[in-house]
């Protein structure tokens, strides 16, 4: 009899996070679950991997159906780890997330989210990451319970390219609220910084606000304001092409 | 009468370096230099960023034409710091590096030292990240004194486009042994991991060997294989336009 898919979930909020447990109850609907998460907040952590130091992991669950491993590494790591130490088998799907709080326009540079599901991609599974724009733990998401349960059972029978890792934020709505889903591109926007410090004192904490520079309607900034889910397709190969068209020769 | 340019320097190997102080000896001779890089080594931290938690900094010297800050956060919070406290006007140019060990094809979303470059470029400055293929610290860069000298002040007359970072990778050749420079797309390759870890025990290093998945003749990959210098331009929209394109519509 042929298995149900396995997926591979991971989160950078940590293994106690609510949006992850959220979409482990999701997940365990419609096939086998491994869970790796880190065993602390790890957010802002981007594609960082561990070099040259130990991590641990501890096995939290583990059976046929389901198993469950926190891990003292960063997100990346947690899928490295998973892929190539604590599976027997390829997943065919990795979800990174339910993020608590936003991952897109610029953000989706920093944000371990969306760069724990890359690197799933990397490893040549089907991956996606999906953030809240809500920040707090506390907010329900229960409402997209059946959507989410639909996108990600759609995702396995019909697979996403090779090399493409979607990239998915839900606007503060209720999903009675929303208007639709938009596959779109990441729109210009940039964090202000705010760095608090006391006089003199040479310790500080970066902190800021996200601005938006543009608000074109083919971009996810556009679509979160307008009460539509955003996915972006994302890809690995940071080129610039266009700026090789215009500068194939640098003298040396 | 004009000041000469300000060059702001950080790198992920950490403050030490002597990548960095070489970079530093060459850009001493062509503007004031500022340099704030990581009190410790910070490879493989990609774009992260310090989230909710005070980083600590400390003035190393400061005059008109040189200062030097070691910063215990990651390179990326180097660059904010520098933009958002340290410094009193923007610098004319953002170099990371010299890194010691390749920073080409995937390793490009893995590494620090161009994650800083491209934090430089979302401030609006124009930012290079420069690695030596060579992983030792010991290695002599000297014989591209002259090379990189002329680079820099060719990058300060003509700056680079709005939105870009250059990221080179110079071979692991004495310099009259490179045949060029090539700028070039990022090829595809991936690690391959190997997980090195005791008997059952819950704790792991996570380390690999890079393999290449292609030798076109337009890439990193082939361009260092070569003995030319490799400058891959690349950009902070992580968009996957061509799946767009394909995937217009998603049903909800």
């Amino acid at each position: 009899m042929k298995k149900d898919p396995l997926i591979l979930l991971v989160n950078d909020d940590g293994i106690f996070s609510p949006g992850l447990r959220f979409l482990i109850q999701i997940c365990k609907n419609i096939g086998r679950v491994c869970v790796v998460a880190p065993d602390k907040e790890q957010s802002g952590r981007s594609h960082a991997i561990t070099v040259d130091q130990q991590i641990s992991f501890k096995k939290i669950e583990s059976s046929e159906l389901y198993s469950e491993y926190s891990c003292s590494g960063t997100p990346v790591d947690c899928v490295k780890l998973a892929i190539n130490k604590l599976l027997n088998e390829r997943p065919a799907l990795c979800i990174s997330g339910i993020n608590h709080g936003a991952n897109y326009s610029i953000s989706t540079l920093y944000s371990a989210t969306v760069h724990a599901a890359m690197e799933g991609t990397i490893e040549g599974i089907p991956s996606i990451a999906i953030s809240h724009l809500n920040y707090s733990n506390k907010i329900d998401m229960s409402s997209y319970d059946k959507f989410l349960s639909l996108f990600i059972k759609n995702i396995l029978e019909n697979n996403i390219d090779r090399g493409v890792t979607l990239n998915m934020n839900i606007p503060n709505l209720s999903y009675e609220d929303i208007k639709g889903l938009r596959v779109c591109r990441q729109g210009k926007g940039k964090w202000i910084e705010k760095i608090i410090s006391k006089d003199n004192a040479q310790e500080c904490i970066i902190t800021g606000h996200f601005e938006a520079e543009e608000y074109e309607d083919d971009t996810d900034i556009w679509a979160l304001e307008n009460s539509f889910i955003s996915v972006v397709p994302i890809k690995n190969d940071m080129t610039d092409y266009e700026y090789i068209e215009n500068n194939k020769s640098i003298e040396l």
